[in-house]
């Protein structure tokens, strides 16, 4: 159950039928809209009250000092933080001289609809001003797919009862307040005024405005016009200053008559460019979005997002709450990934300031498998993006005394910004993640291009930091040490058995692309040598496994420590690095998300059936998900080894993360990567989907819960369709030469328009695994548990 | 060889024969007076040119904020720094109206002596002004053991040639201006101005002030009196402001005539008490200083250092300057600790602000071995002071989610002041040193009424710690994980064997204490539940060991790491932990200073012989030494497996760590630990005295470098006198009971007044161990190698 009442299930919409106070900053970021490049948060037109005001643009940040208690080599002493840029959102509206705001005087409706097929925002209210002036506004707002530079709004107001005197203020603001920021480590630390105003101007309804920041020297423009319409009589005026400007329409309305106000934003930004060039920029995009009008912005809206359902839709029967949240889902990491166009993708997309809005190892490990499935051109440009960074990440890697180039733990524009090594420095599998990324993107969409350019190089240049980082024993295995995982629970361990798994694919990986691109290869200087250093290096890399357990440690000699003890450990205690030292969860058996679990995800062909089995119990049974990035890949694993109700409860957790606000910090920005997690905890975990190494697997497999499961998805440029029910799958290859797959291990070919139906195996049931005391996942259907 | 010319040898003085302007900060460390209570730099009386002024009284700090990039739980918020207080040393010169200083006019001679037995510096210079007056200035100064509250200073001028006009300004001055910090870690965060003013009063030629730290809350009073003598005519004056009191005594000297000024000077301090009691406790002591005047202070500071090279002398025959260094250790060592009282024993005594002032460590593990057996009274102290902070450390424990106490790894208060957990949060083993002074005390000094009281306070609560950090396995062994032992190259790893051995010490002494005084351990709720389980533990812990390599891992998995390159390490790349990340260093084999040699020295007994040589030789080729720390440990176990003249060496580079500056940080302060560790090199390493379990036993053997080695220490209340040659050893008992010792594994018993020989056994010379390319020491006579 979503557990805000406020929201309403729809399965193609976000429906929220009521205001709740306490919640507006959660709901700001459910609502935000982004098109990858530019994301306005869901705030109320009117700006107030606001939980936590925000407008981004994708790779706008200032640099701030990371102090230290006592100062060590290597540590980076300045980060980067995403800012809010110019607010051209803001709409305020006056009633008879009363300000329209929801706490004062009567809000007799309120509903928001974030509508997944259109990408609007429509807002309707109905309120009585203190005074008695009874009105109606409707607004919808978009932040167009087809102009990246550009927001529009459409805002209309009329009387209720009686003729009202309104007065429509449509405003561009730079530098507007925000609230304090609140202890939480991984909430951004705010930054004031990072703005400094160097140019302004305005003409008619329109108005410019240029600012700049002032360490990391970026120049942002902002600009916005008006088609207002309304009675004759209606009045406008513009006033504009340095950080505030106000166009304002005013007039009396009698009842049957409305005030209509078309707003468009645009915006720009550059490191390089001048003042008149980015100005001249933003005014173009402005331009170009008053041609195309506002019905235009909202057809081109449409038609982007009928092209991206009709490759990427997910249809869940059984439980109209998934299948909302997955359409959720899908909805937000598009909008995070949709035109970021060689920028990052952040952890929190462009919806609210969370991780100070860096981009981590989510991106490559968990929104770009589904975006590789459903949006591959955006595959392409993140990574082309990480590609931008390889100086900073070979400079990185020399500073290290590393070869090669160690890509950052979290960063914006491409520079280590994490302040506490041991979890950021040492967690070097972010470079696997992004090699694993390449070959992903490769093996499903054959794009050569991309892998004898850009893949290659990343390929190259991981490989080679692997190859430093570890070392061969007198025995001839090699060994990474000293590194930490992705359980952040754990920290600078030995032969962490993810790590090892994913660095062996990438040296693998990198040697054969080497031998298939041999001129860039040797543009690269790569030898024969050195690819064969990485073979050897990935052929001898030794995987700890603990003979007495039976299970693989997630690193060495973790399954000989303490098991923490959970049940002397208080609910109210969670997340646990709020409560307790790293240094005890370090040196104890307790996972914050899944790591030994996620290798099983990533590089299932190293694990026999039984092994993972076996290892999904043991850390089921010490893992506390303190992390969104957890529950998919429970979710998947859960179902390979067949425990299909344990599976669908972890995906329920996953796509409920931000409707439910489970990890309470939504007020920052939605989990994008849980977000995509949960698509992947449905394709890889019920449909079964591996593609990994190139040919594409279903196992199909569906939990009591769910009757039915259909999804498109785009493999090697080819639209494939595939309907699950309990009893059987139908593979249908929409268009294009034929494909060979393979369901339960079975060879298929699939040619164009001929659907093909297998039957779906019968599992064997067995014992669901325990989780530590107080964090089993919550029964998606307990009646059904019994 | 010395390295600084200025410096010459002499067996009971350093002595400084002209005036090195690049060093003057290093010559103010090594020349700084202190009781253990005050403690003044050796700045030249004028305070001009100055290196970094300083007067320090023990326990006088101030709180700073502890700055993190990323929060979390357990890290501490405030930090406490070591400040200088006010400066009464200050003494300045006029000569005919012209400014006294040594870089203008002419110096014609300038000789600085500390003599070790009377305690005091003598200062000898003859100076031109620029206009061409000459005088002989001469000054003796003095920080009283006898009159912890008071220093002293005898200043003397005189013309040279023809009369002069003179000037004397005797200065009393607080927030004198500091330099500003560098950027190396080790040094100290200056802290500008953190005195406030609260009082200032004169009365004749007396001056007193009062001053109180803003955060830290401490009240501070220093007050300053004169006795002023010269010729007809001289004539004085007192100023006196908040921040700076000024008596000046005027007169013309004819030839022949002086004029002698001597400054008395009183500190105090208290977190409680009122400004007028601390005013009025300055005030007496200064007036009891007077009353015994100076030839009074100077004669009971000589007797008390009698007493002390009595009971505490080495003499080491065959090289002049090795006798010259120990004399000086035991100088320091014994001014860092001897009037302390209950207060703690900083890295850097009294003799500069480096470490921000903290004790760490260094204190029970380095310091207290050697005041056992020299100044049984200052160990007893200094744990008194531990036990002092307990509160502080039980709070930690309960922080960390332990039992008993966490005592900080660095602090002056008690509370922990580490910014970086990793090296100080895990670093547990402090506990079991702290246990284990308390342990060498008790077994040395027979004392009783300490050992059922704080003694047994200090082991039951660091045995409850241990147990409660260690965990019992499946198959009952008991494993201590996730600690950072000695080694500062290495981090949070398990089973490190110092610890391990060392709690298991601790595990046993609390459970034998516990048993020894049954009343006071059922006042600790210690039933014999509790001590069993400490037994257990101690019985049941776990050892690594390496069968493959024969020798000790230093902490479980330690030697399947890679090893350092230290081939490829340039010769400039030490200290290497300011030019590699310590992610690298961590996951390596290298080993920054003694930590399983360490645990060989400690916990001899639990390694046979053969272990110690594979082992010694093992980490000597690992160990780089960037500690000052580790050398006299490696002298010690060195000369025990028979490795005479690299144990010389070591011994040498101990000995010279301060006066040849060879940390290149000696200008922060001396290093107190390094200085005690050169006289446990040769008493444990060259006498092989070990005491720890109770009876004590001497192994000796001299390097061919020493001819005799001849000293006294203090055992069970008894003096006993040793001295040894390159064939005999001679035993003996000064007074009092017989007294058992061993003799290279023989009994003899002693008997006052009986001195007994015995033949030294040979040893077989085995090959010298290698150390890492570049950092093998300097040897001692490199044509006795040949």
């Amino acid at each position: 159950m979503i557990k805000q009442p406020e929201f309403s299930l729809d399965p193609w919409a976000l429906r929220e039928t009521g205001l709740n106070m306490d919640r507006l900053a959660q709901a700001e970021s459910v609502f935000a809209q982004s098109n990858g490049h530019l994301g306005w948060r869901g705030v109320l037109d009117e700006g107030e009250p606001n939980g936590l005001p925000g407008s981004y643009l994708n790779g706008v940040y200032e640099d701030r000092p990371l102090p230290y208690a006592e100062r060590s080599y290597g540590r980076p002493e300045s980060g980067q933080t995403v800012i809010n840029v110019t607010n051209g959102k803001l709409i305020r509206l006056l009633v008879d001289d009363e300000p329209f705001d929801v706490r004062y005087g009567s809000l007799k409706s309120h509903e928001r609809v974030l509508d997944f097929r259109s990408g609007l925002l429509t807002r309707r209210a109905e309120w009585v001003s203190p005074a008695g002036g009874a009105v109606r506004v409707t607004s919808q707002r978009l932040v167009s797919f087809s102009h990246r530079a550009i927001a529009a709004i459409h805002y209309e107001v009329e009387p209720l009862d009686g003729a009202v005197q309104v007065s429509v203020q449509s405003g561009l603001l730079a530098n507007e307040q925000l609230p304090a920021a609140d202890g939480d480590p991984r909430a951004t630390a705010v930054l004031e005024r990072p703005l400094l105003a160097e140019y302004e101007d305005h003409d008619g309804n329109a108005v410019v405005m240029v600012h700049r920041t002032q360490r990391s020297g970026l120049r942002i423009g902002a600009a916005m016009d008006h088609v207002i319409d309304g009675p004759d009589g209606l009045r406008t005026d513009t006033r504009a200053k340095p950080d505030a400007a106000m166009v304002t329409a005013a007039t009396m309305l009698a009842p049957g008559e409305r005030l209509r106000l078309v707003k468009f934003v645009g915006y720009g930004w550059s490191s390089t460019r001048s003042l008149e060039a980015v100005r001249d920029q933003v005014l173009a995009a402005l331009s170009s979005a008053r041609q195309a009008r506002w019905p235009g912005l909202v057809a081109e809206q449409r038609a982007y997002l009928d092209d991206f359902w009709d490759r990427s839709d997910v249809e869940v029967d059984g439980d109209p709450e998934i299948q909302q949240a997955v359409r959720f889902a899908l909805f937000h990491v598009l909008q995070a990934a949709a035109r970021g166009e060689d920028r990052p993708i952040p952890a929190k997309g462009l919806t609210g300031p969370g991780y100070d809005g860096h981009a981590f190892w989510d991106t490559e490990v968990f929104m770009l498998p589904m975006l590789t499935l459903t949006a591959p051109e955006a595959v392409a440009s993140a990574l082309r993006w990480r590609h931008s960074t390889l100086p900073a990440a070979i400079d990185r890697a020399a500073q290290l005394g590393l070869s090669g180039a160690a890509f950052p733990w979290r960063t914006i524009a491409g520079q280590e910004c994490s302040g506490y090594w041991p979890a950021s420095l040492a967690a070097f599998h972010v470079n696997a993640g992004i090699a694993d990324a390449v070959l992903r993107y490769v093996a499903a969409t054959g794009d050569g291009d991309f892998g004898g350019g850009t893949g290659l190089d990343l390929l190259v240049h991981t490989a080679r930091l692997w190859r430093s980082l570890g070392h061969h024993d007198g025995d001839g295995r090699f060994h990474i040490d000293g590194v930490t995982g992705p359980d952040e629970y754990s920290a600078i361990a030995d032969d962490n058995v993810y790590t090892n798994l994913m660095a062996q694919r990438n040296l693998l990986g990198a040697a054969s692309a080497a031998e298939q691109y041999p001129d860039r290869a040797r543009e690269l200087d790569v030898d024969s040598a050195e690819a064969a250093a990485w073979r050897d290096a990935a052929t001898a890399m030794f995987i700890p496994y603990d003979d007495a357990l039976g299970v693989h440690p997630q690193a060495a000699g973790f399954t000989g420590h303490q098991v923490w003890d959970f049940a002397a450990t208080p609910a109210d205690n969670y997340p646990l690095m709020m409560h307790y030292p790293y240094f005890d969860l370090y040196r104890k058996q307790v996972v914050k998300q899944a790591d030994l679990v996620l290798a099983m995800q990533h590089r299932g062909e190293a694990f026999t059936a039984e092994q993972k089995a076996r290892n999904f119990d043991y850390y089921e049974a010490l893992t506390v998900r303190d992390s969104s990035l957890s529950a998919g890949t429970q979710a998947v694993i859960a179902a390979e080894v067949g425990e299909l109700d344990l599976a669908f409860d972890y995906l329920a957790e996953a796509a409920l993360m931000d409707l439910d606000d489970l990890e309470h910090n939504t007020r920052d920005g939605v989990h994008i990567a849980s977000l995509a997690g949960m698509y992947v905890a449905l394709i890889a975990g019920f449909a079964g989907v591996r593609y990994e190494s190139g040919d594409i697997q279903f196992a199909p497999r569906l939990p009591d819960e769910m009757a039915r499961l259909a999804f498109t998805i785009v493999l090697q440029g080819r639209r494939l369709r595939v309907e699950i029910t309990r009893s059987s799958a139908r593979y249908l290859l929409v268009e294009g030469e034929p494909l060979g797959i393979g369901h339960h291990g079975t060879p298929v070919t699939l040619k164009a328009g001929k659907p093909v139906v297998r039957p779906i195996p019968s599992v064997t049931p067995r014992p669901r695994a325990s989780q530590p005391a107080g964090r089993t996942p919550e029964r998606r259907r307990p009646d059904a548990a019994t």
